[in-house]
C-alpha cells in the first residue's frame, strides 16, 4: 500500500477509543477487553479497514480486531469507524509479534490481499508461510480457520501448498470469488481490482479438532 | 473424448502383447507381470496413450500401466507402442473396478485431463472424488502421490479440496504448467489445448508415511 502522510495523525491515534494502545496487556484476555465470550476474528493487514468495519457492523455477535503495521494507515481507518460499535478493536503492530498479543483465543484469521513478497528469498515473510502458520497455531482456539483472498496467483498457489503442508483442509476454494458469490464484504483494494473484471482467488483453510 | 470406430479393432485388441486380457488375475502380483521390483505408475484415462508411451520410453526403470475404458481408444493406442518396451502394460477397464485390479502395489497415479463431470449430481464420478480416493487408498504402496493436470478450473478447485480433505499434501501447484516447466511429456489433448495459449492447471498431491 502507498503510504501518504496523514494530517493530525498523532492526535487521531491518541484520541481514538478503538485503538488499543497496550495490546500485549490483553494477551490471553481479549474476552475481558470486549466484556463477553463471543468469538474473536482478526484481520491481519486491514489497510484502511473497510472490510473489518463493515463486518463489525453486520455481525454484532462476533468481536473483530483489525491489525495494521503502519501508523498513517491506521490513522485513515480510525475516523471512519461507526462510533456506536462495541465489537471492534484496532491494533497497530507488526504481524511477527502476533503470538505475543494473542493466546488461544482466536477463531478466524482474515488475510486479504496480503503483500505477495514476490522474491523467493522473501517468501517466509508471506503471512501464509510456515513461519506465520506456526505463530498462528498458538493464538487459535478450538476449531479454527484462515480465510484468504488475493489477486496474486503465485501467492495463492504458495498459500494453498503451505496450508495443506500444515494440515489445514481447503474449503470454498474459488478462482473467481465475485463470479460465485453475491453480497460479500470487500476491501478497498478489492473494489478497485474486481471492478476491472480481474479475478479474485479465495479459500477457507480449516482445522477441526474432531474429524 | 469423441469416439470413432476403428477398423480391425478386434484384431488389434486380441493380437497386442501390451494389452492385458485378464488384469484381475494380476491383482497384488503386478511385479510378477513385469518380472521386476520397479515402482509401478498408472495413468487412469490414458486416451490414445501418448503420455504413458513417452514416459515408458523415457523412464525404463519405472513400470507404467495405461488404463482406458473404451475399446476403440485402446485400439488407437496399441499400434503406436514401441515394440521393444517391456515396462508398459495397457488395461481396458472401468476405473470403478480399480481396487479389483490392483492391491498395495502402485506408487503414483496420473490423472490427465479427466472428464470434468460438470453437473453437481455427477461430481462423485470425478476421478478425484472421495469415492475414487477411497478406492486408490487400497491400491497404493508406501509413500504415494497423485499427479493431476487439467484445463478445467472447476474440476481443479474441486480436486484440490478433495485431496486436502483426504489428507494429501499439495506440492508443485501451478495454474500455468507450461509457463513454468520445459521438457515435459504431454498428452494429445494437452498439445492442442496449450498450443492455443490456454493455461494448464497442475498439482502433485502426496501422502508420506513418515512426516
Amino acid at each position: 500500500m502507498r503510504l501518504r502522510n496523514v494530517k493530525n495523525k498523532e492526535e487521531i491515534l491518541s484520541s481514538s477509543k478503538f485503538l488499543v494502545k497496550n495490546p500485549k496487556d490483553y494477551c490471553g484476555r481479549w474476552k475481558e477487553y470486549f466484556g463477553n465470550n463471543n468469538p474473536i476474528y482478526i484481520e491481519i493487514g486491514m489497510g484502511k479497514g473497510k472490510f473489518i468495519r463493515e463486518n463489525a457492523l453486520k455481525y454484532p455477535n462476533i468481536n473483530f480486531i483489525g491489525i495494521e503495521k503502519y501508523d498513517s494507515v491506521v490513522a485513515k481507518c480510525l475516523p471512519k469507524i461507526d462510533d456506536s460499535l462495541s465489537n471492534l478493536a484496532i491494533v497497530r503492530m507488526d504481524a511477527l509479534e502476533i503470538d505475543k498479543v494473542f493466546a488461544h483465543e482466536i477463531s478466524r484469521i482474515y488475510l486479504n490481499f496480503s503483500d505477495p513478497w514476490p522474491k523467493k528469498r522473501h517468501h517466509l515473510r508471506r503471512l501464509s508461510s510456515k513461519v506465520f502458520l506456526e505463530k498462528y497455531s498458538s493464538i487459535f482456539l478450538g476449531d479454527y480457520e484462515i480465510l484468504m483472498r488475493t489477486d496474486n496467483e503465485d501467492l495463492f498457489c504458495y498459500s494453498l501448498m503451505s496450508f495443506s503442508e500444515a494440515g489445514y483442509v481447503l474449503k470454498d476454494l474459488t478462482f473467481n470469488l465475485h463470479n460465485n458469490t453475491d453480497d460479500i464484504i470487500t476491501t478497498e483494494y478489492e473494489d478497485r481490482f474486481s471492478s476491472r473484471g480481474m479475478p479474485i482467488y479465495a479459500v477457507r483453510a480449516i482445522k477441526c479438532l474432531k474429524k
